[in-house]
């Protein structure tokens, strides 16, 4: 089954993944931004030829339900056991425009919460909502990767109103439990808040874990939203098109009613090629998983032996490793990558500002590109 | 020559277009929404049939310039004898995202001048981007659409700051002369002002007459931004790339240093539909200019013997008719005509909130359409 997921060769994949392979000089080894070089699944390939061949290239239609609403919620139900209503899956351009549009017509006013290390273009989420960001840090000397919960309600309790939860999480590579999650909604329900839940890596948490979506924790319906996508586990991420999903009547309401303006900018082929993701595409999922625990342990291996002192937390999802690089000495080890090593890492203060010594390290490559992306860190930082 | 632009069948329509021909009940005549019922030009689909068969749905390169930089700076040079900078062309999801991201990051704060009758989604945007919106109201009596300069500048001189230009006009069908452009520069100068010019119909300027980009026009390099797309004229208005237009150094620089959460999402798959039209397109664009304007011909034919007390402006560009059907005694046409004739036009108020009797008619369809069209208005609102 595992072959199923077919490497990209080189010049496959700069054509196929424009920002990741063509913003590197020919001879970087690119490990930054979160995409995949794997050839995407056969059913969507096959649902674009054929949207392409009869010109479907209008306006997709707003009516919210319909195909990606029925499709998205077999989808959660058989992938995540979540029941979700298939009329409240409302389409968006993508996640953080998605995050950005919750924040605007659904969350109340009021600082915002971020987890820190977090998803860098959201760091600046706050300012462009005209909100406090308010940061959750992890320590980066802590064992496990956690969420605060005191924080969190001292936060809450000073005035801020929203958490901006990202779950599965990136880059700690956590997929929080059901146990974790209702910590947070009870300290969230205690002090009155709200959640905008980032769910974009769902689909992507490995060893058979559960993934557990926010809206799925009993007693969040009306406090919270999450955003889903096809986009970042099936390869799709630049055709745009990402899924605000609420489980109550007010919530769905209040987006569907907002200024079209506001929200209106998904692309008719991104609808299609969801559709198929969804319906047709849990085989090619599950072997893609398999594939980045391969992954993944090699990672983990090819550390332990060339670069002993990283420092890496279990990866419970997403194929983006939180590499802490300290006891190497560089305050920048993303540039020094680059510069001596010609691999192009993701800078850990991009993520967590302020941060030296640590990078995102994208392993979702093949064996062989993975094997030398560590052989030349070995080389650049050791 | 205009063999070129090939008329879709009703179910190709359909598949196509699943806003305009997806949101209506099958009986019902579509000529609301602002797409086009003819096939897409052969160079752009098969430009998006090569990048569906390369697998390519990763991400577009945030790098400015590049080929859609040059492609659209070649095209504007060609068809409007505009000098672009390819290194200023910076892409957006969609014209109006772009507006939005235009007033959020370019134009200063303070009140919002928007032409009415505008484009609908557009009356939002000053409550979207926390402006007041001053609107500078066309006489629905006026024999000419133009806008009213002396109006213009009580507002400026009174505390609004920006103007929100759309050149060529929808829904009134001008493409405003040099010498009108010439006109609002020298006003916006004298009152401090700034213009955001929505352009997305320009290469719909019909007759031989010349398409004046703003920022064509001599010294609005410091004040002004253009928001251009090949997506309305090529019928891709469904895969989501817009271009934002600068002439000054200041400006693209604001563009470009903004927050990446701000302006990210436009499509690759766009990107590509994009470079091909601006690059091969240029005698399927002819052949279509040529067969708007026969349309728009029969349809002022097919009024004056079935409508003759309806009025129609001259339409020099577009392929929106602004009909003022206020002598039929209906407050709302459309919903006459949708009950009655089973034709869905675009109700007058939602493009001048109060105005009665009004509507837009789209004609880029069929002459044996259009001729049923007008049938069943005369039947419905005569």
């Amino acid at each position: 089954m595992t072959a199923l997921v077919r490497d990209l060769t080189d010049d496959q994949a700069r054509t196929a993944l424009p920002c990741k392979w063509g913003e590197v000089d020919p001879d970087v080894l690119p490990a930054w931004v979160a995409e995949m070089d794997y050839a995407i699944a056969e059913p969507v390939v096959e649902a674009l030829q054929r949207a392409v061949a009869a010109g479907m290239t209008g306006y997709p239609t707003a009516r919210v339900g319909g195909p990606l609403g029925a499709a998205y919620a077999a989808f959660a139900a058989r992938q995540f056991g979540h029941d979700v209503d298939p009329d409240r899956v409302v389409p968006t351009v993508d996640v953080t425009a998605g995050v950005r549009f919750a924040l605007e017509v659904l969350a109340p006013a009021g600082g915002l919460v971020f987890p820190v290390p977090g998803y860098s273009p959201q760091l600046a989420m706050a300012e462009i909502t005209g909100r406090e960001r308010l940061d959750l840090t992890l320590d980066p000397d802590a064992a496990r990767a956690e969420l605060d919960l005191d924080h969190l309600d001292r936060l809450l309790a000073d005035g801020a109103r929203v958490l901006l939860l990202t779950q599965p999480h990136n880059p700690w590579g956590r997929a929080f439990t059901r146990a974790e999650l209702e910590g947070v909604r009870d300290v969230v329900l205690r002090r009155g808040g709200f959640v905008v839940s980032d769910e974009i890596h769902a689909p992507l948490v490995l060893d058979g874990r559960e993934h557990v979506s926010y809206l799925d924790v009993e007693g969040t319906a009306e406090h919270a939203v999450a955003l889903v996508s096809a986009s970042k586990a099936f390869g799709i991420a630049g055709l745009r098109c990402a899924q605000l999903v609420t489980a109550s009547d007010r919530l769905h309401q209040a987006l569907v009613s907002a200024p079209a303006a506001r929200n209106e900018s998904w692309s008719v082929l991104a609808v299609e090629a969801s559709v198929a993701a969804y319906t047709h595409g849990d085989a090619w999922l599950e072997a893609l998983r398999r594939r980045l625990a391969d992954q993944r342990d090699l990672l983990e291996r090819l550390l332990a032996a060339r670069l002993p002192l990283a420092r890496l937390r279990p990866v419970e999802a997403t194929y983006l490793a939180w590499v802490d690089l300290r006891a190497y000495g560089h305050d920048d080890p993303a540039a020094v990558a680059l510069e001596r090593g010609r691999v192009r890492l993701a800078p850990g203060h991009d993520y967590h500002p302020g941060l030296p010594g640590h990078v995102r390290l994208n392993f979702a490559t093949s064996a062989a590109r993975l094997t030398e992306i560590v052989r030349r860190l070995e080389v650049a930082l050791g």
